[in-house]
């Protein structure tokens, strides 16, 4: 049976050390100070450790079942759920108005990073409803807001979001789903829509289900959707439940992973909704849900891969097999464990650095948007948006990897159920896939981020890069060796890209997009490497003040050194491919395959 | 529910236009004639396609069930492989005397990947029979060959390899599994294994079960361990079955994938067994089976990504998702398929281009092993010898990446159990591990084989690619650009990896093995690098040659080239971390963790 500790004192360092929260001048930050984000992660963490993570193994072993079009989350689930209501943990950055905490939004991502790790099918259900209510906070009138919002910040009510349906998922302009208007100024709703994330489950009084569907006679394609809000239960004017709403779900899907999360065919049978911001304008409205909801699932993919983690490092220091080859650490014993084995080591730096490395990246992104949320910040918003695919699809492809060598680690017992290494991988994996695949968000980043503004925020990213690299070229030698000089080679690699991308996909949009999978990846090791190089240096100044726990920078120097040095290196790999050019890629005709 | 198609022509190509196997002075290569072999392939891709597939995914979903202490295999299984023995493909690498066809190696393992693509977790019970089969042939006394072999070889009796114990699996020097010797010859076995493939089963009279065990009073740690013969029944010595043996199923494993395969904990109690080759050399009498159970483990990397590259390519093709960039392709219908994509074309071209890539690596290495066992080739058998863990750890790795890609074109569909995409995933996960979990397979090339005689058969290796390179420098501009100067680029930086090795890995080994997975990668991705050169000139000469079916040596030239230009410079960034040395990979103190 697998174990969870969350990362407290790294989120900690990354926080205070790197980011310097408290110092930030955006509403809400300084109050960031550390014993009071101190306080929040431990208790989170508890949470995480001690209801969360032993319902993990219980969800994927049990599912969720549909019994009489009612659905049953696992045992233990909603007493679990109970508690993260009392704790107040959904509404930890929500408004105060509507029964939230008011914390910047890196705080909810760093307590959402434990619990996703602690147990990801459970986390999902105030994951999405977390999203619902962003998006109601942002276009909903003021009643929408009142009617739903409190409910939904403290989960009395959780939240959907309904966009696939069997025949469209990226390609939502050929949509079925219909909502004919009503003359009391509601719609009507038919049409089915599939892979609902915690669409329907015992855990909450209702359901609000936001609902993407056609007005007929509107535009055709994609200019043609609308949002709707379609509650299980219809709400009477004071509030209390009504009668129940025409939705209902068709089935529960057999998934690879994340069994505790009830993934539902939901069937609109004329169900009342009404219209979430503009007519014809729903594609807007839920993106608001979408941006938020992919930096969530890139959390998940480090997440799963700092869980996985964690268990691989104890499994390898308790395992007895063979021998180092230097001469045995273990002379007593029947053998060494596993952890003295140079490819052991290999795979476990490959783990450590890409979890730190990411939750450095993702709580930065955090960062961003409260300055872009918070303090009304342009310039921020631009950097994570264009950040934002990024952070979805390297995060989950790169935290996927990493389950599968965490998995390996245990040798046969990674294949056995029963050590719950191949959860982290089964859940790990839908990551890659939803709130848009990761080709699609390699499609986002290069088709319609990188360009934005004349390619104003990644030329910011950039300087970015260079101004760290000017600032800290007299930290050391050691320091420029081994983080400024990979770094700059990285983000030269990464300008090379981009220089490509301009010169061949201009005449050629295919030389551009037959590169777009790479260049994410290659974004994604620089921003990394930017991280890493941050947090050596910020660990740097720390043993350079005689800061206390020197062990722990010292460690962090060493895990950044290897990334850089293993890892980084990655970039010029993508570079060759991305210039190698879209003629081998589109050689064939789709009949010569 | 996904669709198998055996690649017979791909295999065709192969034996004949590039290995040129009738040509070959290996006693039966001869008679291998296109024709021969076709009809075979062909008949091999029938059963494969209507027979093993159609029971695949029900496998998965059934699995096996212990009942009373009797394994039962799933639904279909056992008339399946009633009609699998029928066919004699049990055997057909098997000598004549003991009822096989007597075919090369290089036919078997040719329908070994069909068998494997349509129904892995079924084609084991199989594969380990054949595994068993072999060490006996090779180590057995002339009275155990005649016992068991005539069953084996045609399956009415199955075979097991037991090595693994609880708390000892690559580390089999830790046994504790004893064989206590008896006055009449015969030993008493006692003790647990785990992991044991195919351990119990329904589907054969008997099962012979190979044991490694310790006889009281050898010598310590591997060099005490020796081979067992474990019938489930004991024989008559009329050769009717006798009383059952003292081996039980303990539990079945509950598994990620190859759920139709029944995973046994067994149990020795006292068990009647007979040793197998001499006393305490057990270890080399298993090394006969796990060579050929290595190569047969990489054979199911190939396997599943191949059938999951088929799927995947049907779905690119029927999937309508969005438009071409360039312009609609199906302008009348309401998107385009998702292959105009070039991200999705990507995807399709590096699961091509491994497919076909590896089966000429595996087909190329089992015309290495005929020459070993049939033509008594030493410089054979040590170019295998150091290759199969090269074939075993590279294909599994890059045959699981593959499934992950097959599956991700799915999109969400993906990872719904029902269209059958994650049953892939979960099957080919296994390769990576069992056999020697694949870190151990890069510990074997570069700890063992790499130096053996002196390096002898890496610089064969060089030799082989700079022949090729300097006879084929004026097939034509293009060609030198497209395949040779990448492969000698390929093949330079594998050079120099082992010249660190050499260098570095003399003061201090972890120098060498902190690098052997990227060395195995590396070693890979060049062997693949040449047999797509090989395969390049194999279809240009076809094409300057006239032959029928230009466009299938088009389209071959065409998945070279896109392997040649965007796979193979992954051998910089291997080298680039082998040569970053062991200093960052081995820095951390265990407790620094």
């Amino acid at each position: 049976m697998p174990s969870y500790t969350a990362p407290a004192k790294d989120a900690q360092f990354i926080l205070h050390d790197v980011l310097k929260v408290s110092a930030q001048d955006i509403p809400g930050y300084p109050e960031l100070e550390p014993d009071f984000t101190g306080a929040v992660l431990e208790e989170a963490g508890k949470i995480a450790s001690e209801v969360l993570h032993p319902l993990n193994v219980v969800g994927d072993q049990e599912g969720c079942r549909l019994e009489n079009g009612v659905v049953y989350t696992p045992k233990g689930f909603k007493d679990a759920f109970e508690q993260v209501k009392e704790g107040g943990w959904p509404g930890i950055d929500m408004p105060e108005e509507f029964g939230g905490q008011n914390m910047p939004y890196v705080i909810g991502t760093a307590v959402g990073e434990f619990f996703s790790a602690a147990n990801q099918a459970f986390t999902m259900y105030q994951g999405l409803t977390h999203g619902a209510a962003s998006a109601i906070l942002a276009h909903g009138t003021d009643e929408q807001k009142a009617t739903y919002l409190p409910n939904m910040v403290s989960c009395q009510w959780t939240g959907t979001m309904n966009l696939t349906e069997p025949h469209c998922g990226t390609d939502l302009g050929l949509m079925r789903t219909k909502a004919e208007p009503q003359d009391d100024g509601s719609f009507r709703i038919s049409g089915q829509k599939i892979f609902i994330s915690s669409g329907d489950h015992d855990m909450a009084e209702n359901i609000v289900h936001l609902v993407l569907a056609k007005i007929p006679g509107g535009p055709e394609g994609i200019k043609g959707v609308s949002l709707f809000i379609v509650p299980k239960f219809l709400v009477n004017e004071d509030g209390s439940l009504g009668e129940r709403n025409g939705v209902s779900v068709g089935k529960i899907e057999e998934k690879m992973g994340i069994h505790g999360n009830s993934t539902c065919v939901m069937n609109y049978d004329g169900a009342v909704g009404w219209l979430l911001g503009e007519e014809h304008k729903g594609m807007r409205a839920m993106f608001t849900m979408m941006n938020e909801a992919r930096v969530g699932v890139g959390m998940q993919g480090l997440a799963q891969a700092d869980a996985a983690y964690q268990n691989a490092l104890e499994y390898a220091k308790d395992r007895l097999q063979g021998r180092d080859v230097t001469g045995a650490k273990n002379p007593d014993g029947p053998a060494d464990p596993l952890i003295v084995h140079p490819d052991i080591r290999r795979s476990l730096m490959d783990q450590k650095s890409f979890a730190e490395g990411a939750r450095a990246f993702l709580l930065w992104g955090a960062t961003l948007i409260d300055q872009a949320h918070r303090a009304g910040d342009k310039d921020a918003d631009g950097l994570i948006s264009l950040m934002t695919p990024v952070i979805k699809g390297f995060l989950t492809d790169q935290g996927y990897d990493m389950t599968v060598q965490a998995q390996q680690v245990y040798g046969g017992h990674g294949y056995i159920e029963e050590w719950g290494m191949s959860q982290y991988t089964r859940d790990a994996r839908i990551a890659m896939i939803y709130e848009g695949a990761n080709g699609v968000q390699a499609l986002d980043l290069v088709g319609r981020k990188l360009g934005q503004h004349g390619g104003k925020y990644v030329l910011a990213f950039f300087d970015m890069v260079k101004s760290f690299c000017q600032e800290n070229k007299d930290v050391s030698d050691d320091f420029t060796k081994d983080f400024i000089k990979p770094l700059q080679a990285a983000s030269k690699d990464l300008q090379a890209a981009g220089m490509f991308f301009m010169q061949s996909g201009m005449k050629d949009p295919n030389q551009a997009l037959a590169g777009s999978y790479d260049f994410m990846h290659l974004f994604g090791h620089v921003c990394l490497g930017l991280m890493w190089a941050r947090m050596g240096k910020a660990a740097q100044e720390a043993l350079d003040a005689g800061a206390g726990d020197a062990a722990f920078y010292e460690t962090k120097l060493a895990t950044g050194r290897y990334y850089m040095a293993r890892r980084l290196p990655a970039t010029k790999l993508h570079l060759a491919r991305i210039e190698s050019g879209a003629e081998t890629v589109m050689a064939l005709d789709a009949d010569a395959f």
